[in-house]
């Protein structure tokens, strides 16, 4: 511990009390590193405020002793987001605590929640008065509110309903230099210069710390339906999707074949949908919602008429029941689980236009396997929103370590560069954490990055926040 | 002309030709002041820029030669937003040439437009194809996309499409360095960072110029249906619209009875909507559009008998035809101008928290009345939006000239304590130009201030972006 760490956490549990700071390493270690076993970091303690005045002291006394701080929610970066540096350099800072509903407003459709607030404990009290947060995730039961604001995160429901950014009303947040951002209030029109919400949504911890987030609610589902379709590529199921798209249609998700193949081999007594097989498959959930009186199962059975009738659609069912309709979702939830299983991968959380994702996805997964003789390249995901997490397996019988070691950066520049060429994006919702800090300074267009950095370099420039992950820090001086 | 301002002219003719460069100066006096006569400035030249590298070589020069620039569309600020420094140290650009709509996709439902394009061009280009840009205000025949995203622009179909942040998917920029800031890939989902586009929104050309945006379409509004309903107060006219708001309720206006008095005198063969006098009116407009096949008289005949029966309606009409909603609503549009007949008054675009606007509006009134003996206070507009433009007339027979020098300003403090005191914001929609720089440094949180300063210095060292608005330029340094 350098001698500044241990004035600041003597600082802070003086101010706050002992119980302020856990330093206690078994208390800690499962929180220095990242759910995939990824990233590997230390910190000599966490702190771990229970109000939003305890961070922005806390905030204020990293900044007087140059010691950076990286905030915690969940834990669940999928790209080494919340993981402290190896050096040990940073506190780390839950906010875990902070998890009260501040307020839930039935006429305002609208939901305060600190940043340490569970996702689902978020949609349990929407529910409770009738209404529902749209954002959810395989993660919901860890994933905290803080975390998703600053990841801006997406989930299955986006293609309705936006990612964060588009749920977040305002914000809390304490900025690098300990002062207290109130965004908060309601206000459905505010033109009192940049939009400071937006700039802290997606910003990774890296410009501050979200303390609470007002969010939108929307109508509770009052009955849903979920269909599974067998078809052809990915190109007919984005005419369908363009064929039935409305109010009614929540989510459209795609997978191949062979992926529903390796999670029907993962999950224990888990049946597939269909009886015979296809090169892939939609999941499409519809609902009925606030005052659309029209069942979810006509309208996915009138969708899978029109998609039959115009030859898109191989085969397909409707869950029969709710029951049914929740094994559909497991199979879909369990994808990212069976490709992990199934041997050594790289995964790539990208997206393209929507219009662009079909041709993409089949021929890039064609030129990295041309390009990488005896990988395997396949995609699954959000197509109504462009995404997909494209997977490349490595070869069989390979040595893991050694893969992922010397072929797998290969082949992950490849495919970013093939992203690039498409106009797309290298992450699409997962964020770029320490795992994409590099390849976005490689393929990043210059003029965005050169604004970031200026951004960052303006609100932190101390570097005290969150340091390492999204953008290394501008050299100091006043001609950056 | 200073001699920096005429080696940029000179380049920018070498460059790009003699008529990219307007220096006759009764060609640019109508650029020189704002189209309410309250600001006037002066500029040696306006540059006329053809395309984006266009735009980006006269930021590069204009860095190079440290001339500030004042971007300029249809120059209809209500702000003073586009009127150069009266000290002539700045060159008007004009985007106005740049009016081309570059792209407009049924299918992806989004319209890619040049800076220069007028608003009622994208109107009529989305009618074209079977939809619509659903962002529509007075000076629809003027404004330009470029200023309407500069400036976060609102309108009356707020409530049920939001404001320009809501329709942008992607902006092009010329940031203050001469880089070409690309967002206009319709990527759904991008976490590669600060969200660029949203901070560009709204900055009022402080941060680089907007030279193209893609919007969001919607559908084509099929039919449409207005009433005008009398009622007794804000409040009961927000449990109204509470109480009927769904999808197919676009517009709710709301406006005192002594308002529609004066806008039936100012307007020619005006006819009252309704036949007896009361407090307040509200305008209502419902639309069928999309998918949804009800009738939108149906929808309003349904809205004013719940109104009706609960006791919140006094009396209220749905026009009959086209012509009568036309009407109607023309009777909305000439409130200002029937404002500005009324004699010297001050106005204040101002927004609380919806639930707490109808007491706003009401108890300021009233106070505004009471501490400024003679002066006559009231609203209208965007209630839904916890929105209105809030004016305060002038005692009967003062003299104009004095009255706004001595005794406006006094009030307009006033006016926006009451307004943050409610947790408010000094500007709605018309942003902050000039006009409210001075009240925005007064009364804004120090954190959002800083922090605007801070991005303002960043990425415009030079403060060579749109000039004396918005904020001023932090002190060069390296500890700002």
């Amino acid at each position: 511990m350098t001698p500044d760490q241990s004035s600041l956490i003597a600082a802070v549990a003086a101010q706050f009390g002992a119980a302020s700071v856990v330093a206690d390493p078994q208390i800690i270690a499962p929180w220095l590193g990242d759910w995939r076993g990824r990233y590997h970091g230390a910190s000599p303690a966490m702190l771990v405020p229970r109000t939003t005045r305890e961070v922005a002291a806390i905030v204020a006394l990293a900044a007087e002793h140059r010691v950076p701080l990286v905030p915690q929610g969940g834990n669940t970066s999928m790209v080494g987001g919340a993981t402290p540096p190896a050096d040990g350099s940073a506190l780390l800072i839950s906010l875990r605590r902070m998890n009260q509903i501040r307020e839930l407003s039935g006429t305002g459709r609208s939901a305060t929640a600190e940043a340490g607030v569970i996702l689902q404990a978020l949609h349990d009290a929407a529910a409770g008065a009738g209404l529902r947060f749209p954002l959810t995730l395989g993660a919901r039961g860890t994933a905290t509110i803080g975390g998703l604001v600053a990841t801006n995160a997406g989930g299955t429901q986006v293609l309705r309903h936006g990612t964060m950014r588009a749920l977040v009303m305002g914000l809390e947040a304490v900025l690098p230099d300990g002062s207290i951002y109130d965004g908060l209030a309601a206000l459905k029109k505010d033109n009192r210069g940049y939009d400071l919400d937006q700039l802290l949504v997606g910003a990774e911890g890296t410009l501050g710390i979200v303390t609470a987030a007002r969010l939108k609610l929307v109508p509770a589902i009052r009955d849903r339906a979920v269909a599974w379709v067998g078809l052809e590529s990915p190109a007919v199921a984005l005419d369908l999707l363009r064929a039935i798209d409305g109010p009614a249609i929540e989510s459209f998700e795609i997978l191949p074949g062979e992926s529903l193949v390796r999670v029907l081999r993962n999950i224990p007594d888990a049946r597939a949908p269909l009886a015979g097989s296809h090169p892939w498959h939609v999941l499409i959930e519809a609902v009925a919602a606030g005052d659309d009186d029209r069942d979810p199962r006509v309208v996915l059975t009138d969708a899978l008429a029109l998609g039959l009738e115009r030859g898109w659609i191989a085969d397909a069912t409707i869950g029969a029941s709710e029951a049914q309709a929740e094994a559909f979702w497991a199979l879909r939830d369990g994808l990212s689980a069976a490709e992990r299983a199934a041997g050594p991968a790289v995964q790539h959380d990208i997206a393209v236009a929507v219009d662009a994702m079909p041709g993409f996805l089949v021929e890039t997964a064609r030129a990295v396997e041309a390009r990488f003789p005896g990988t395997h390249a396949s995609g699954f995901g959000h197509l109504g929103d462009g995404n997909v997490h494209f997977h490349v397996r490595a070869p069989d019988g390979v040595d893991a370590a050694a893969w992922y070691r010397d072929a797998a950066p290969g082949i992950t520049r490849f495919v970013h560069d093939a992203v690039v060429a498409a106009g797309g994006t290298i992450s699409a919702e997962h964020g770029i954490g320490q795992m994409k800090r590099a390849e976005l300074e490689r393929v990043g267009p210059p003029a965005r990055l050169g604004a970031i950095r200026a951004i960052k370099h303006a609100l932190d420039p101390l570097g005290i926040m969150n340091p390492g992950k999204l953008v290394a820090l501008a050299e100091p001086g006043c001609d950056q």
